[in-house]
């Protein structure tokens, strides 16, 4: 969306929505006018990747299988981690060697419902994505071809790649593995939140500054971005819209989705940031330099609107905010298959 | 013990074990008289350490908290990971800024039955051992007031540890982080192996190769060190008593226990490494050069016995070792406490 229509987009939003406070019906109606949708509890088989329980179970294994890393010592669920929100709650990552990654890693919570993956969405979706951390330099350091040697050498993987892919005369592919982890990722929903059950008619599963919240998130306008079941992650934004943030919070040699499309309008855009579990997620934005969720608040209301956000109000948001934090999945910690003499050394 | 004690124990073995096929109830007896124990499916609590459920779970969180660690990148599951055998498959583990350890990361399954904790046996139980790595510069490199004040910090570690210890006025200490995770690791113990099946009088849980693996075991003298419900564990033996490994086996600079005692008598003394599950955790020994189990197996047949094992007594006996991995403990992966203003920030 250009600069223009945003800023036509927000106008439209100030517009539809009150100042006065409304009763919860009310709010509710306003909430579902604006785009905010209660999270699924469940997420559909994405495109191209039938899902089966045999697939799921192979890809939680992968996810939480560190020999996917050339040291062997790093798996998705080192930056992704389900116990903490589906993140590391680290600035930016550390990865092979101990070097740190680029940009804050993104929980993997209800990742499927983003209209695309990575903070400048260069991978369409989650079978995409996975494919990227396994290979980048800095976080697993990974070749596909030695990805696919080190599972070919278990047999219990091979049993399981041919289960969870019938019919495929190869199916240990580094293809499949990325189809079973995002068919693993489907399923890590976090319903139920507050604000799922303050839409699904119960007045008080939010409290009235989560209330205020609400409405005042609607009113200034952040809705024009963070909507959609996942309350963002569905389109791409200029981070500093109105007023570019300091270099801290937005490092100059970061120019985000320009990368992807190498076009100007494209220099320091984002993919706007999914909020459902934010309250889980510090640090925060692609820069990972911030970590009050109020201060956070305040910077995105004088950087996107050219709005003074003050304490108060930011207080309210961040506290509707918080009722975005959904019920995690239960995962059972996986059994990973072991190792042969055929299996690929650690290189660390 | 010392060489010449040892000796004699060694030969008194080889005279108390026959050298000729036994029926199965027979090498059950010989097993039973050499002192191999069925694994108990429950380790009782540890001294001073009563357990509960709380303080399992809160133990189990702990075990998965990277934010034990100064980085928060680095749990005890890091190197300990329940999904490969209860250690890292590593030679050495990576530890902060990626260092590598000293030492092969031991497994934590069935610790509790081990004497001492560590290689060296430096810790007498696992609450001593719990304190080591998040403080050793090379693992999660933390420092105890750093650790609780990060407990500290998160009100649900604050109403757990109350719960997990009841009626102390300050419940949140670095002595009971350690107790917490003791009573958790106390829970990792792996039933129900195929040789504890035959043991309770199954004749086929063993295949053919594995009981006359399991009579050369006995009969070689390799149950004067390892034996007990570990096989393994339960004393100190130099590394070389007959014949010292290659210094890539046995580096000459990392002199066992002689760092705990500083007795001469114990230079290159290590804790007999338990076997249990020992087919998950290659590579082997303290040093983690060696990645074939017959392998190690014919090197301390020579270092410890004086005795060559052949390619085929060596794989009869691996075959016997692989018929002790057990069942591993069911885990449910933790949701953990979300970090407030006051967490420490990590430090990488």
């Amino acid at each position: 969306m250009s600069k223009s229509l945003l800023a036509l987009a927000i106008i439209a939003a100030l517009t539809a929505t009150g100042a006065t406070a409304a009763t919860d019906q009310e709010l509710r109606t306003k909430a579902a006018a604006v785009g905010l949708q209660p999270l699924p509890s469940t997420a559909p088989a994405q495109r191209d990747n039938p899902t089966s329980a045999e697939k799921i179970a192979l890809g939680k294994m992968l996810f939480f299988d560190p020999r996917l890393s050339a040291s062997g010592v790093i798996s998705c669920n080192t930056c992704h981690n389900l116990g903490t929100g589906g993140d590391d709650n680290l600035p930016t990552s550390i990865g092979h060697g101990w070097q740190r990654g680029p940009r804050n890693s993104p929980t993997v919570f209800n990742a499927v419902f983003n209209k695309a993956q990575f903070w400048d969405g260069r991978a369409e979706d989650l079978k995409a994505q996975a494919k990227g951390p396994v290979q980048a330099g800095v976080e697993m350091n990974n070749r596909p071809t030695q990805v696919v040697a080190t599972l070919k050498s278990m047999p219990e993987y091979g049993e399981r790649f041919a289960r969870a892919f019938p019919g495929e005369a190869d199916p240990v592919t580094f293809d499949n593995m990325a189809k079973a982890i995002e068919a693993f990722e489907v399923t890590l929903v976090t319903p139920n939140a507050p604000f799922d059950q303050f839409m699904a008619g119960t007045d008080a599963a939010l409290n009235s500054e989560q209330k205020e919240g609400l409405e005042l998130f609607m009113q200034r306008g952040c809705t024009s971005c963070h909507n959609g079941a996942n309350v963002g992650g569905q389109a791409y934004f200029p981070f500093g819209l109105i007023k570019r943030p300091g270099a801290d919070v937005l490092p100059p040699e970061d120019k985000g989705r320009f990368a992807v499309t190498k076009s100007a309008s494209d220099e320091y855009v984002f993919r706007a940031a999914p909020l459902r579990n934010v309250a889980l997620t510090a640090p925060y934005f692609h820069s990972g330099q911030v970590w009050d969720l109020k201060q956070a608040v305040a910077i995105m209301g004088a950087a996107q609107l050219g709005a003074t956000i003050d304490d108060a109000e930011a207080g309210k948001i961040a506290a509707f905010l918080g009722a975005l934090t959904g019920t995690p999945p239960k995962v059972d910690y996986p059994q990973l298959p072991l190792e042969t003499a055929t299996t690929p050394r650690p290189q660390y």
